[in-house]
């Protein structure tokens, strides 16, 4: 069929199993074929082609609400919902968005972009129902990672304990983004096999017996629920938190899957169905994929895979730093580096592999990762813990409670940074100067280049003697040798380009120095460039002598201004008392959309010609 | 014997069962004496003293690591290593503090104030111990309600995936805080009363037969575990975690509590041991008291018990609102209310008797409590969740990326903001401005007194189209009647004395704005003194109004300076290029340590004085 024309999933209901598996079938060569053009999240939405064509078979949205953890595997809930023929603009500026959006469909009742936040919205959204009275279900579709994370452990916990019902599909992958990580992914491992439970779920099927698919179970569910509950229930992790479980059911499989959302729908108590998928599915590639690879791709040749690009000339931030770390990490024996769940997103493999013992993915749980760092740094050890940082915003009260107020010295790679473009809203890193600046202790580095980058990691380990947050981007970088020795002067900025008889200077930092440099240099301009390579400890110094110098100031940032840079020196001055002309570039406040990265500076007028435009009206001013 | 004269805890390895029953019996007659008299954490201290004395004498200190939980619990420890003496200070400026710190004692190996780090920094403890080649067990002392927030469950997860050994006991006195919450809470309770696990208990006491304490059963315990593992292990959640697990324990039964810490201390695989405590215990009335009224106290008298202080004149910030609220749900059937844990604590109990369905408990779950508020108004109902200041900061990324990026509505009462006094550095709400307003869609309100927060009730809940911050003092307020109809604008400031003739302005907000006008009035300074009652949106045409009546700016706040009031301003006036003379008086950036809220004050130059002298000074200025 063609699933361009889909306005609705209603047609879903009268379509017999071998229509099912065709439509199965078509939906996936449609994934493969758009997001190996496009981008986007792959494996995750390949894995789960049967499970969302069996949800909207069973279940009636938008009146029953579909909330997808995270969201990035909702791909295929929108080519049912009528999105299909918006595929071509998927994540892009204006187009599709890659994770749920209320603004896209009714059949979108909730937003993500991190994980975990499905149970205890549905939760609420069950709880409203219930108020007012009204009907329908609400089904938070999570993943294996997502729901050993610590919010979805405090959700399902509370909502063992409640009358109002939800169904909970664990979409169970065996992992996630990379690999599960954690005592229960044991436990999954073992209901997985265990003859125990195959054996009850035999017995209920059996008991249904095999017939016609959405056959009317309704009447015999009591039965069966006593059956399996006596069974199975009891005797997991969340029979403890007090919920139902039905699984594990095999995730390829319209009967199975079917049966279970149907037997999940006529119980009157929350329920956890354990679905049983394989990321990747019909893509080998994918399939075979366990580092992560096919998770979020860029733009490949679906008949020929992912290549490695070989550019030996740029690399990602995190590729270098990780590098780095690994090499620091043969001479300093102390260093040990944590991720949660993010090994491949931040270059680790290496460095996991060259030191399996002084590294630690402790999964999708940035609060723990963390605390759990801060116990390392206070007993001695040096940690190096990298986080995205959106995802960062989970630990804030980590960060301030368990770190900087012990001052326990660590070094925190804020990995992402500013604008990251196509996952949009969710995921923009722009405000973690904001919050991080107004901790006491903390040292908020930004490098400009590799080289600088490497001189602030020696000058971290060489002297550990604080917490300090390096702040890299989500681009592509040179990388340059640095030797070990090299430091750089805490809260020193640098003065890139600077002439007394300049009267116009521009402070910015990050890979925005570089970029401002070539735009003096090809527009041949006489103004002076800073690079403010720590937002805190700022350089004080450094801003009484631009204040004597009588400069005009132009505060060149990427991020959201309210809390940033520009702030921080605008309070400065004025703390000080001393008058200065300055003007900013930065986010207003407002959340930045989805786009490629130049899209959303031109959107945002905070590209680098929005800043020779500034430039040049200030010059006139002056001279005038 | 003499409290104060203990030194450190070896002592204890020496005394006989009947010695070390009259060890807690004096403890505990301490506690009672102490605490009442300076104010403290009472009922959680009396319900641990067996537990605390029972590790000190199967374990070696510092050697050994405890780290309790929280920490506000730690009383008998600190009695047991060499404090007692210091507990005429408790919690005063200076003095012994009411939780762990690293600086008292090389008993104390870690720091916490919020709850549920122990575990995660116990993981990384005994990661660097083992990676060191040292020896030494890490014990993490865990309440039933902290053990069942998110932080926590990530941590038990990692922990059981891992070869590092940890011991976790688990003190369960049914009710942490105030009563316990969640699916798990039922689990609890029902392995307290199976009868399969108190069989199972009873066989491994029973096999190492009630001999002198601390038996040598190190050689039996193979064997034991083994037998304890097949019966009671594997079929809880902490065997799915991977933990190994002893229990239930009477906590106030020195043979059991032995036996099952040598046994911990035998195994080589982290273990949660369960033990059963009553919180209060030998205070009759806190042991009955199932509010919380005994949890943390203010100094009564011993003898009487804690009396209501029928102030009429004055209430709790916390109460007038919580009543108020209570009102308006008569009114407006859609109000919902939101609490993790803090029924007693947010003065919500009346609330919750009179509105059982519509008041949601979620227990120690800052984050689903926060997405969980962003369900239910996102199906249309208005959430009010109050939440201490620093407690907030848990949710930082749910307000974020949950509320302020789907501009969903709702109330967020922050509760404990500014100074809180005793509590300390971990507890201070003065970080909630600098993070908050950096976030787009959101309103931050503080208001000066009763009238003006129902005034801000009331226009939130009429308008309810985005979400809106209420933030409020630990401290007493005058109650105020209010008609229901009775809005405020958004945004707008309040001149409560301004003249065209003066030339000095202060801006300042809350309480202060009220101490502000008394100063003024008491000293009779020709100023004026604007109440900048929205921190955001902040009032801009009030702002350019001082800028062309060339007002000298004072903003007094009590909060962290760094993206705070002033530093908004001084930014604001910046971007618009309006030259302004400002003087601000705020925390300087540091973390404040423990005291009454005006010894705290003055120990950092911020009280009402401080800004008199400033006044005085400027005031000299402008005339010369």
């Amino acid at each position: 069929m063609n699933l361009d024309k889909i306005e609705n999933p209603k047609f879903i209901k009268n379509l017999n199993q071998d229509e099912l598996v065709d439509l199965s079938k078509e939906i996936r060569q449609f994934i493969i074929k758009n997001v190996s053009k496009t981008g986007g999240h792959f494996s995750s939405n390949l894995g789960i082609v049967e499970l969302t064509i069996a949800l909207h078979y069973v279940f009636d949205s938008p009146k029953d609400k579909m909330i997808f953890d995270v969201g990035h595997q909702s791909y295929i809930h929108k080519i049912l919902t009528g999105r299909a023929k918006d595929f071509s603009t998927l994540r892009q500026f204006n187009g599709l968005s890659g994770f749920q959006k209320r603004y896209e469909s009714v059949h979108d009742c909730w937003e993500a972009g991190h994980s975990s936040t499905a149970i205890s919205a549905g939760t609420g959204m069950a709880i409203a129902r219930d108020l007012n009275n009204q009907s329908g279900e609400i089904i938070c579709i999570v993943g294996d990672a997502a729901i050993m994370s610590g919010e979805s452990f405090e959700a399902l916990n509370y909502l063992g304990s409640i009358d109002s019902k939800v169904i909970v599909i664990l979409n169970d992958n065996e992992m996630s983004i990379s690999k599960n990580v954690g005592g229960l992914s044991n436990f999954f491992s073992k209901i997985r096999m265990s003859a125990r439970y195959r054996h009850a779920r035999d017995n209920y099927t059996e008991f249904l017996g095999r017939t016609k698919i959405g056959n009317v179970i309704y009447r015999q569910t009591k039965k069966i629920k006593d059956h399996v509950k006596e069974d199975v229930i009891e005797d997991n992790i969340f029979g403890e938190f007090g919920l139902d479980y039905i699984g594990p059911v095999n995730g390829h499989d319209f009967n199975d899957l079917i049966e279970a959302f149907n037997m999940a729908k006529s119980m009157n108590h929350s329920v956890v169905v354990h679905v049983h998928t394989i990321k990747g599915k019909g893509y080998t590639l994918a399939e075979k994929d366990h580092e992560g690879r096919y998770h979020g791709v860029a733009p490949f040749d679906y008949h020929v895979g992912i290549i490695n690009s070989e550019n030996h000339m740029l690399k990602s931030w995190s590729a270098v730093i990780a590098s780095y770390i690994q090499k620091t990490m043969n001479v300093d024996k102390d260093i040990v580096v944590i991720t949660p769940a993010m090994t491949y997103g931040s270059s680790l493999n290496d460095v996991f592999n060259e030191f399996p013992e002084r590294c630690f993915d402790v999964g999708i749980a940035e609060e723990h990762a963390m605390t759990f760092a801060a116990g390392l740094s206070n007993a001695g050890k040096k940690p190096y813990i990298t986080i995205y940082s959106s995802f960062l915003q989970r630990a804030y009260d980590q960060i301030n409670h368990d770190i900087a107020r012990m001052n326990l010295p660590c070094l925190i790679g804020v990995d992402h940074s500013g604008l990251v473009g196509e996952d949009g809203d969710t995921h923009h890193g722009v405000f973690d100067i904001g919050f991080l600046s107004s901790l006491p202790n903390i040292v908020i580095m930004t490098p400009c280049d590799a080289y600088e980058a490497k001189c602030m990691v020696n000058t971290v380990f060489h002297h550990f003697d604080k917490p300090y947050i390096l702040r890299f981007p989500k681009s592509l970088v040179k990388d340059e040798e640095v030797d070990i020795n090299q430091e750089i002067t805490l809260g020193s900025w640098d003065k890139i380009i600077y002439s007394d008889s300049n009267t116009i200077t521009i402070i910015t930092y990050d890979i925005k120095v570089n970029m401002v440099r070539q735009m003096i240099e090809d527009k041949n301009l006489s103004i002076n460039l800073i690079n403010a390579r720590f937002i805190k400890p700022m350089d004080n110094q450094m801003l009484i002598e631009l204040y004597h110098d009588k400069q005009k100031l132009i505060v060149y940032e990427t991020d959201l201004m309210t809390g940033s840079l520009g702030s921080l020196i605008a309070h400065y001055y004025s703390k000080n008392h001393m008058v200065m002309d300055i003007d900013y570039i930065g986010l207003d406040d407002h959340y930045t959309p989805q786009g490629d990265i130049e899209t959303l500076l031109d959107y945002e007028h905070i590209n680098i010609n929005d800043l020779y435009q500034l430039i040049k009206e200030k010059y006139e001013e002056r001279k005038s």
